[in-house]
């Protein structure tokens, strides 16, 4: 039997854009757009929200950026059932620049904060309802957050207008244990509260960490095509499709665009599980050195990384 | 807090000669005995213990066979503190073939069996047994088997001298829910029992489903270095000694050889998470028509894999 309230929100152009800057043609995410369509998925994260003077073009691909003539140039003429997603951070969309949904292709847009910046997001969050958007906020890096500060962020969350909260393992650092006891802690702090969760695949625990939180009851839940993401990615799509059982779901649409679509990139970027994002997840860290381990020519050299990290002499 | 009943047990050699029929050079596992040594690893299973007369030596590498000369050549003069294991396959060791383990550097047999040679594993089981060894029994597929069957070899199991009983999820076909449910009707049917758990990777739920079996009191845990074994492969055992709290358990060493032996490994065999291997999880097959696709030169036409196991036509 299914949970009808369950909600699935396809992350591979946002989360996997934090590898190549958001460099994907315009036939790759019309590719994954048409897959989500096609394999009844409810969301497709198609990027981040921001402002055009946050960041440089030259530099970064349209989905940093999500305009609506971007959005309109890859969807146009296909059927939409998939609703369309944005993130948005902090500090790095003016809220003028935010459009009225009734002038965009936008349904959902998710404010991504960390526990100091709780109240930004709350003004951003209602800024982005008042336009006709539903409106998640993401609570980022739990696992780095003090026990009085969470507790603190989740009463500030549950007054807020947001009726969606996700749980964010922004390092791969929970095990199902801390799936369960912050899931029960949100429910029982945010009573009423749609809860979503958002998981990395340092520890190859993204996928079981979503069961443990469908288990918990959380129904908003994010994964990628075969996992794309920054680091070690995320919960693989075609996994978390397979294991639901509304029968709305078809996970062959979404093999086929991991064939098509996917595959290539393996050449060019190292998503998954790898020695360096397996140590900054069981250290609690951000991946940002392992990512930059991964990219450097002594990416095999995982004995010295593992050292450096935990400032053992190279020949201990 | 560590439970000081929980064993470790290193498969890296046995399930990873699976893709390679055994054939690893004596520096690889002697690398491999000297990690697990170095990182409080409490058994290392070396290989399948079969008559000669079984395979032939020509087509298949030393650890097929486990005879004592190979053993005493790659472990010879380092300290042992790793136990060493072998596991037993019905109908491919003599019983005369099996020495005594006061002239063996054996110290664990490990019988495999399906569900209909359960009462074929004990008699093997309790031949073990009289010859010195710790003895196990690993179940096979359970995931396939029905419930009369199920319920009628764990009291045949239940009934035998063999104090360690395994569930082994051969397909890597469960969740953590099959986990839970499983693990306590181990313990209901086999009261007194130590129960062990040996899971696959197909949905990225090897890790987890063994944090799983550790919840619900499973002490016997086994893993492989890098996840290397059939298919998709085992719990890494890096993850596991990662998780593990007791102080004896070091991850270096295990780090350290994974670099220097295991990587080389990642160019000749594909085992790990691959869209076949899932597949096949997903449907609760047995992964060999995934392991041939790999070994195709259309390892990447997962597409075509998945109609064919679903018997869709080509373009549903």
């Amino acid at each position: 039997m299914f949970r009808p309230e369950i909600k699935v929100v396809d992350c591979t152009v946002r989360d996997g854009g934090l590898m190549n800057k958001w460099q994907f043609e315009d036939g790759f995410v019309r590719k994954v757009y048409e897959a989500n369509n096609a394999a009844g998925v409810d969301y497709m994260e198609i990027g981040y929200l921001s402002s055009e003077s946050a960041f440089s073009r030259e530099q970064y691909g349209p989905w940093r950026f999500c305009a609506e003539a971007d959005i309109e140039r890859v969807i146009g003429g296909v059927e939409k059932k998939v609703k369309l997603s944005v993130m948005a951070d902090i500090g790095r969309i003016d809220f003028d620049d935010i459009p009225l949904r009734s002038d965009s292709s936008i349904d959902m847009v998710r404010v991504a904060c960390y526990v100091h910046q709780v109240d930004s997001a709350i003004a951003l969050a209602h800024h982005c309802l008042d336009k006709g958007f539903e409106v998640t906020i993401n609570l980022m890096a739990v696992s780095t957050v003090g026990l009085r500060d969470l507790n603190e962020a989740l009463e500030d969350l549950a007054k807020c207008r947001v009726d969606i909260i996700y749980l964010v393992d922004s390092f791969g650092a929970f095990y199902s244990e801390d799936i369960d006891l912050l899931t029960a802690k949100y429910m029982e702090r945010m009573p009423g509260k749609t809860i979503g969760i958002h998981t990395h695949n340092n520890q190859q625990l993204a996928f079981a960490n979503t069961i443990a939180g469908i288990i918990r009851g959380i129904n908003y839940l994010d994964g990628s095509l075969y996992g794309i993401g920054r680091g070690a990615g995320n919960c693989p799509l075609e996994l978390l499709i397979s294991f639901l059982k509304n029968p709305k779901f078809n996970v062959r649409p979404l093999i086929e665009v991991i064939e098509q679509e996917i595959f290539p990139w393996r050449d060019k970027i190292d998503w998954g599980y790898f020695i360096p994002y397996m140590v900054t997840g069981v250290l609690n860290q951000h991946p940002r050195t392992a990512m930059a381990h991964m990219d450097s020519e002594n990416q095999d050299d995982v004995v010295a990384y593992y050292d450096k990290m935990t400032n053992l002499p190279e020949n201990a």
